[in-house]
């Protein structure tokens, strides 16, 4: 099987570096911004090469963004080249449009590292889905915020320390917005959800918090409580709706996610045959996410993709799911009222535990919230199993 | 594809539940002991009418025990049949003869649901394979243990009293003895090192330690140090030589072994691209079994058997793995001196920690005590990450 990598930058380095001792997997070409002089006799800049090169049989997507990434894949498509990618905005954005693309030309179109990084879990998913019903997705799949939460509980830094912290290990990006608001975890809730239920999800009607406005005192509070705060996406199928949302949750001690340290994405799905399947690993990093891109390829290369229907729209509904809340705020207007189970009044700040509300109604008290103090910090609380 | 399935508990009552809504999978013979009302079409107590059925592409063994599932399955090879099991005795015992039975034969043997039951255990490890070098496997893979172990940390339970517990909801079996000896983990650790290292170990060279001593007394020192005991099981690769055994083992409260509650399971692999990959869920059950069994017929029928490679023999050596145990003993003489790193005395009995030892220094110590203290209690100590 011969492969061109689209992008050299960590992920492609990655898949060159777990190519390596592969048989049967070849790289032929290299396309980047600019040559320079590491393996020049695989480096293009021009695409048109790599799309007339007949003999590649697959092209790896390793650029990021959405733009030319999803130009050069749709290009692949309709020259009979499989893609493997590990570029989840690319997957969550243009899901319908990019498998309608590779059905039409009969190719394939992989991308298991899009969530989860190493984890075996969208292909985990997809194969489970073969003989059992999925219920639910649900997991930490954002490393970032899980370094960042991590540190703040057990290293008692703040929230800018903590996130210094990761961009100098690298675990996120000089603009982490996408990381810490949530974002990234919403397109991965998408992917995850369009494949357990065989639905077409829309990014924009999955409702999203971050955990850009957490702070040591919530962090407190959690630990006075017994709490461990994690970043989670969740999405569950209610006969032909979806709940899907992502929030910061609170789990108790004696949760798995609780004690998912560092940047580590532990995921879940419910099946009616066998409960609740955990996938525990790194969900990100260069030999990570290369060594999934090249289960991919052998995947492809061995006939053992599991083909992925392309479902119907389904319409998100997020009132069918209610749970209790956790909210910081200043703000002491009678919005409140009619929600709060428990209150602890601390330096001026409200620490309310809310009776159990819709995901919908949260998010909306969170935004009237926000009208009067852009510096709340609100949480999803887990029940305890 | 055409089905028979041998022996009708709860595993075989599981896989007829699961096959119901898979298209292209038929049960046409169910073997049992004897003659019931139910399924009078498929109801048979002759062996050989399935071997002669040419219309039967493969036989779910689900009857347990050595004999006659050794040779009913070697049969079932000889007929050109496929061969899916969840019987661990069997595999362990005798994978190299029947893995080269199969592939003499030309078909398929696969037993996803031996190790870890509803988890995607083996199958994840073989395809892991395919591109990553494993350099560890090791977790929790009893659940009857682990129900035990964790009933009696927060059920404040005895031991005597979580096990009752455990058979009266079918998790332990009648004689628990392979169970809380330790001796079903052995042989899941056989099968797991079989397939992640391409090596054939010997049973009886795993070293074994069960949980059939523990005492609230132990449980209380625990709580008291932070640690959460767990009964795992541990397999290494050491360029030419395999580190394997089953041990008892307190991890601290922070990790992921830790928070696997009740009957549950949670089995890692190391791999040098994707470091630990955990893999979480049901180890046991009608349909989480059955849904396993099923998902082993659905590869072969799709042609998505990653082939097992039959590897080597090689010597299984505990020297290379030191770490520190617990001990809990009336034993006072000299054998203990040289090992002791801290002491506690309390009620007659010594609370040790030892300084880090070999396993195979450990297991032999073990040994020693017994001569002279048959309620001893030891556990290995996971150094935290």
């Amino acid at each position: 099987m011969k492969i061109a990598i689209l992008g050299f930058g960590t992920v492609g380095r990655g898949v060159l570096a777990c190519v390596e001792h592969i048989n049967d997997i070849e790289i032929v070409k290299i396309l980047d911004r600019q040559l320079n002089d590491e393996y020049p006799k695989l480096m293009t800049i021009d695409y048109q090469t790599i799309i007339d090169d007949q003999s590649i049989d697959a092209v790896v997507e390793c650029m990021g963004g959405l733009h030319p990434a999803y130009e050069y894949v749709s290009q692949a498509f309709k020259a009979h080249k499989h893609v493997v990618t590990s570029n989840k905005a690319l997957v969550s954005a243009f899901y319908q449009d990019l498998i309608t693309c590779a059905n039409k030309n009969n190719v394939h179109f992989s991308f298991t590292s899009s969530a989860g990084g190493a984890i075996p879990w969208l292909s985990s998913l997809k194969r489970a889905k073969r003989s059992d019903d999925i219920v639910s997705v649900h997991g930490i799949v954002n490393g970032t915020s899980n370094y960042i939460l991590d540190n703040m509980a057990n290293g008692k830094l703040s929230f800018a320390d903590a996130l210094k912290a990761a961009q100098d290990l690298g675990y996120a990006e000089a603009d982490p917005s996408a990381d810490i608001k949530g974002y990234d975890t919403m397109r991965k809730c998408v992917i995850s959800a369009n494949i357990a239920f065989d639905t077409l999800i829309d990014e924009k009607d999955v409702l999203v918090m971050g955990i850009q406005k957490i702070t040591i005192s919530d962090m407190n509070f959690f630990k006075k409580h017994d709490y461990r705060c994690r970043l989670i996406m969740e999405a569950s199928l209610h006969i032909d709706k979806v709940s899907a949302y992502v929030e910061p949750t609170l789990f108790d001690m004696n949760a798995l996610e609780s004690n998912v340290c560092s940047n580590n994405n532990l995921i879940t799905f419910n099946g009616k045959n066998t409960g609740d399947l955990s996938f525990y690993g790194q969900g990100a990093g260069k030999l990570p996410t290369g060594n999934a891109i090249v289960q991919d390829l052998l995947d492809i290369k061995d006939h053992q993709v599991v083909t992925q229907k392309l479902g119907k729209m389904l319409i998100i509904d997020n009132t069918y799911v209610k749970h209790a809340y956790y909210l910081r705020s200043k703000v002491t207007s009678d919005i409140l009222t009619d929600v709060i189970d428990q209150q602890e009044i601390i330096a001026g700040n409200s620490f309310i535990i809310t009776k159990p509300i819709s995901v919908v109604a949260a998010h909306k008290l969170a935004c009237e919230i926000a009208l009067s103090d852009t510096d709340y910090f609100m949480a999803g609380i887990k029940e305890s199993n």
